[in-house]
């Protein structure tokens, strides 16, 4: 009998928060059910690992709301705001990983980013990762 | 002997025309070898299962085309409208599924969504489908 | 003993910095590894092969970066520019594939096209690659 995929890999990739809100939603759900979950931030998605995140998750260009608006239908519907819920999702058992090319590309240090990441990785590590057969790669 | 994936799974994440006609394309062409085909509408693709969904497709921002220009292009090539097209690959065998957590977050209910959504499902059962050995998911 | 995927294929469906950027350090860094790497370009993606391509690279709306200013930051890490990265992809062994479909709705021809370009495929030629078992396929 085939289980299927038992780790779930999300690349971050976008600085917005259409990017953050489906990588955490997937994330919390593939750990209730019993699967290892990590997210990668890379580029763009980088931003919100900093310390400026509640500052700088943009607008999302395809939902057409402000930050603002997207935080006060979450919290219309009872949900935590975004930040709330980046260390909620690590608290429930997600790993964290940030994208050591992007750090050197933007000059970010380990001390500009808030303290949820678990690991700073490269390119050929996450790779690896995401080759694995009983890994389910998404990027987002 | 491996015959590679039978399913394909495609996430509509973005409300713009660049999210919906790729998914489209590909999914119908999935239909046309013999595979499933599923495009599972969520976040800011929610939209684009709207009522209003003629008017909402927003211009493409990695286009640079307004979606009146893509629409000129697409009937220049003798293709049909994007909305035509969503119904074609619906006819075609294409399965239609909407997202409950973005509808709730959005407060959509069944009634103002277009006549083709064949499930509503949730982050669980996306993940469920998608870790599936046969099925290729894809992001667009 | 599972040796996990060992063709990497990315699409690049976004016409901007923040599209081609990951794309080529994940092509180079497979091809680093030992496998088979592919870039296909599609929909907004094909404008970066096109010979305009230095001038249509749009600002990246994530990043909230204008060309000129990744392409800074690029040069200060002491790395190529987006158009020099693409050719030393390419020159590493890195596969360019364009896709028709794209290329018929923006009446390009392979004329237009600048010199990297190994092959023209379809829709259904692309979801076959995809879905062999030993591809790990990424929508960027």
């Amino acid at each position: 009998m085939s289980e299927g995929k038992s780790r779930l890999l999300i690349v971050a990739s976008r600085g917005t928060a259409d990017g953050l809100y489906p990588a955490l939603i997937l994330a919390t759900t593939a750990v209730s059910q019993g699967k290892e979950a990590y997210i990668y931030f890379t580029f763009g998605g980088m931003k919100l690992l900093t310390k400026q995140m509640a500052e700088t998750i943009k607008p999302s260009v395809d939902l057409g709301l402000s930050k603002e608006e997207l935080e006060q239908l979450l919290a219309k519907g009872g949900m935590p705001s975004l930040v709330d819920m980046l260390k909620m999702a690590k608290e429930s058992g997600v790993k964290i990983y940030a994208c050591s090319p992007t750090m050197n590309l933007f000059g970010l240090k380990q001390d500009d980013l808030v303290d949820v990441v678990d690991e700073v990785i490269g390119a050929s590590a996450f790779l690896q990762m995401a080759s694995d057969p009983k890994t389910l790669a998404i990027f987002i």
